[in-house]
């Protein structure tokens, strides 16, 4: 099978666009809703979507168990509910600003979305399973089958028995109050808040308690932050803050380049992280940066909606935006390069003329 | 503002990787579905997602007509509904296949999807506003704005009277028993069944009689096939014949090449042509074709299922699939270029190694 090319400085590869155009970002204007409509969420498919049937569908929860489990979505709806708006990023968001770019999905900014999930706190059905005391780590996987990298696999994740037993780890079932459509997992995914995208394993079909560290391709190899190709380099996990900002004013359509009035305009955005809440937003313009306004999130996984007032004086501008969380990180002004391109929340810019 | 460059040889742009990351394809294995759900609908947004309210949104048909009217979005869901299944495809599908490449939205093979759509007839409506004798053109005009090729404007489209009167052009308020996604045009826009995508208006404003044909940039300049610059060309109407498969098998992440496991396996998919029904569907394995079985559609402007079973032996092999329609328009194996890039309907070609 296919290895994964070295980063290249040369032009996207006929590789990059066949996945741009499967997968889809957010368009950058719907930011604007608090929760992103589930046509609108953010996707990342690694192979195809698959063919999943409700009635037939069953989570199994197995390996170092007490008692195994087998269970149907309707086991599964009928438990206590539970719902959280979470923010979710992709780890690759950003990949494509990299230089030299690591050849994969070629996101921009764009793989970031908010969204409500319905489900059952996984920490219950662990307790109903009976985890062992010796388990390290649950695996999660999904019904989604490829290769990668010469590893023939379905998509799975593993998580430490601590962070898979956090109370806001759920099974959801629903999206913004309406069940899965099939892109975000049908009919049952893994949400933990606050991690990158990866770990939400979507089309979830089993939980096994093991007793040694995962070694899957997706835990192993895929997530790390890598100077190189035979780094062992350090997980991927939370998501890194970052901050950005509906494009103001109107588009050209070929450039996506911004044409904006002169005069005082709102400018307003999000801002996360999945290491705390946000402490606060820095708005740049043309390397001049104030503090922006920040709202109260809808819940602690949740992004954050900021505003400022702009002074658009005619001419070319650079527009910037920069979070900072409650635990003190930030966003680089430098692109944090790592070899497959994970977690690069370098800070946007948006180019804009005041006409 | 920006002119659009020229055709190329060379690489994939930085100006259509940013359209890609926005834009989004229907991933392939989702032809599957009769109906696509809302959220993997193909999307080919031109500036901005406007951000309307239901509530103060207002429809404005005006012009040549005896009695202007300005409807709510109540007053159009209070008249007769109708409800079509429509496959709608964007002009530009396949233009990234197409050498020299026109820049713009880098379609490969997948935009195109099949919803169902529901508002009220536009004939009924243009009747009660009294459209005059003498009128040559609707034009429609959305609230999406922006500039292209220099040209600034808020995206509209003219159909002649004969073409709006049509019974089953529909202004449409619901996608698939929903009201529809920002994305797709809340709250209302133009389906026009048959046509390309750029025909059926999202965010619908106005309509506005006229009585010298219509000559807007979306409507004299983007949409028409022309063979260079200068060209005056011919519009870009119907939609042309196109058979597409569900990729057999499953991938590899990063070339999304196909493995199958060898046996005889059924290989399915969907042909659709704008004007008229699907006669037939062939199916190529290594260039030797034969004839799928078709199943009738949803209704007449709906794609067709089609099916055939393949005997898959090891080794490398090419699969493809042409449609021809009731009238005759079959798929050309040579792409069938023009300027800007639009109607390629070249056959899809997927490999596969089977094991």
């Amino acid at each position: 099978m296919e290895l994964r090319p070295e980063p290249t400085e040369g032009p996207l590869t006929a590789e990059e666009l066949q996945l741009a155009a499967r997968n889809r970002g957010l368009p950058l204007e719907a930011l604007r809703y608090d929760l992103t409509p589930a046509g609108l969420h953010y996707l990342l498919v690694h192979f195809d979507i698959p063919d999943l049937d409700a009635v037939s569908w069953r989570l199994r929860v197995a390996g170092n168990v007490a008692r195994a489990l087998e269970l149907s979505l309707d086991d599964i709806r009928s438990r206590p509910p539970q719902t959280m708006a979470v923010t979710l990023e992709c780890a690759g968001n950003g990949r494509a600003r990299l230089l030299p770019r690591p050849i994969s999905q070629p996101w921009l900014n764009e793989a970031v979305s908010t969204a409500e999930w319905t489900g059952a706190p996984l920490a219950a059905i662990l307790e109903d399973a009976g985890v062992k005391p010796d388990t390290v780590e649950l695996v999660f996987t999904g019904a989604d089958h490829g290769t990668e990298k010469g590893y023939e696999h379905d998509y799975a994740r593993s998580l430490a028995v601590a962070d898979a037993l956090r109370p806001e780890v759920l099974l959801a079932y629903e999206m913004n109050g309406r069940p899965l459509e099939p892109q975000h997992g049908f009919p049952l995914r893994l949400v933990v808040p606050g991690w990158y995208g990866m770990t939400h394993v979507k089309w979830l079909s089993r939980i096994e308690a093991v007793r040694e560290p995962f070694d899957g391709y997706q835990q192993r190899v895929a997530y790390f932050y890598k100077s190189h190709a035979e780094d062992p380099g350090r997980p991927v996990t939370r998501i890194r803050p970052r901050a950005l900002m509906i494009p103001p004013g109107f588009p050209d359509f070929l450039t996506r380049r911004r044409i904006v009035e002169r005069g005082p305009i709102q400018v307003t955005g999000r801002a996360w992280s999945g290491y705390s809440g946000i402490a606060r937003v820095e708005f740049g313009a043309d390397a001049r940066w104030t503090d922006a306004a920040t709202e109260p999130p809808r819940g602690p996984f949740a992004w954050s909606r900021w505003t400022t007032t702009w002074n658009a004086t005619p001419g070319e501008h650079v527009l910037s935006c920069r979070a900072t969380d409650a635990v003190g990180n930030s966003q680089p002004t430098e692109p944090p390069w790592n070899y497959q391109g994970m977690g690069n929340n370098l800070i946007q810019q948006v180019e804009v003329l005041v006409r």
